[in-house]
């Protein structure tokens, strides 16, 4: 029996397990097995048979597929508080089409498919409450996703901005778009709304002016600052 | 009934409902409506009965919330092929703690919380199907904020590698680093092992040369290069 409050933390901490009543966390418990796996250890491989998911208690994972001419191609590395092949399960998949390898000293909780699965079909409510935690995973992520998306655009415009100053002044930069902003945003890969957003974000913090594609940067080292690196330049010279 | 074809479509791809069976997804389809919402129009208001979950269509909504002082916090976005208000149905709560606002012209379609529930409980297997998409989208998700992550935290090294050339000799440039490689890492938010990939692989690709502390950067030019901007510079000239 599993008694490590660690391991019972993190596994009540997750989404599939955080909505199962005390007697069915036992009841899954009572067929679950730790096991530890040293950096490149398989934990399976390619088309091993299927009968059991994983949560990452400690350390790093890849999951990989190799093509028939012998490469390996990572489709997803896994962190603590992972799981991994709990699709395969819900999807009734007989065979694991990746293998899964350790890649730092790794501690994992495995669990039985049919046990999991038997109590979701005994318990409707259980599955509708696991639903509620992963929707709600689901607009966490989503939400992760916009940010990021949005703090990478904001990255690609800052670094297009830096790289294009065409006449420098002390702290002030003049840059001339040769191409319209539309193709600009496209360029950059970033949502022609996001762009003009972020155009008026510099604006309004008093970085930049622009006007029918010509830029002004007024002050280029509180461009570098609104950029998100929280550090000072190691040095405060002038690099020219 | 709703028989356009572009809504069954976005509908059908959907992971709440590409598992439905095709009589459950008439079943749910006979309480579903659709509706246009017009900018700054309230699909609901904070507090409002919660007994729909929302599909959009076409167009761009705010889910925000108001504090007490009358501020206005936006807490999520929601696009084309977005749900939303699901999590509180599968939680079974009464009220939507948040407002629906249309950002741009939108049309939703909007289904009923008791029917969609009903089928989960009569059909436990369909249950398990629709967990199979969430888990499947949830990886995909984890994978997509991996890669994000990673492209930024390399956005957030080039900017500081480009920010602190000491010493620059035509397309060449040295960094001395005044704080240890983990602190640095910290400092830029990026994991310590991803910032040691990241420096290994520019030195890899030829980019830089990096030994205890000291940065020499090879070739300036590829360093932006390396970056994710996919455009060459405006004018090709030199900024000094």
């Amino acid at each position: 029996m599993i008694t490590d409050s660690h391991i019972i933390d993190t596994v009540s901490a997750h989404h599939l397990f955080s909505a199962l009543t005390e007697a069915e966390f036992q009841q899954l418990f009572s067929t679950a097995k730790t096991c530890k796996i040293e950096p490149l250890e398989n934990v399976f491989h390619q088309g091993d048979k299927a009968s059991r998911f994983y949560l990452v208690l400690r350390g790093h994972l890849k999951l990989y597929r190799t093509s028939p001419s012998g490469q390996e191609k990572v489709v997803e590395l896994m962190r603590e508080g992972n799981t991994f092949a709990e699709a395969l399960m819900f999807n009734n998949k007989p065979f694991y089409p990746v293998a899964a390898q350790a890649v730092s000293a790794s501690e994992l909780i495995t669990f039985d498919n049919d046990t999991y699965l038997k109590i979701l079909k005994s318990n409707p409510e259980a599955g509708i409450a696991i639903m509620a935690n992963m929707s709600i995973r689901l607009h966490h992520d989503l939400y992760e996703i916009e940010m990021l998306s949005v703090e990478n655009a904001k990255n690609r415009l800052l670094l297009f901005l830096m790289q294009n100053i065409q006449d420098k002044d002390g702290n002030e930069g003049v840059i001339e778009l040769d191409i319209p902003k539309r193709t600009l945003a496209s360029l950059l890969s970033i949502q022609p709304e996001t762009f003009s957003r972020l155009l008026k974000k510099l604006a309004k913090e008093g970085l930049i002016e622009e006007r029918r594609g010509h830029i002004r940067i007024i002050n280029i080292d509180a461009l570098y600052a609104a950029s998100d690196i929280p550090v000072q330049p190691v040095t405060g010279g002038n690099n020219e």
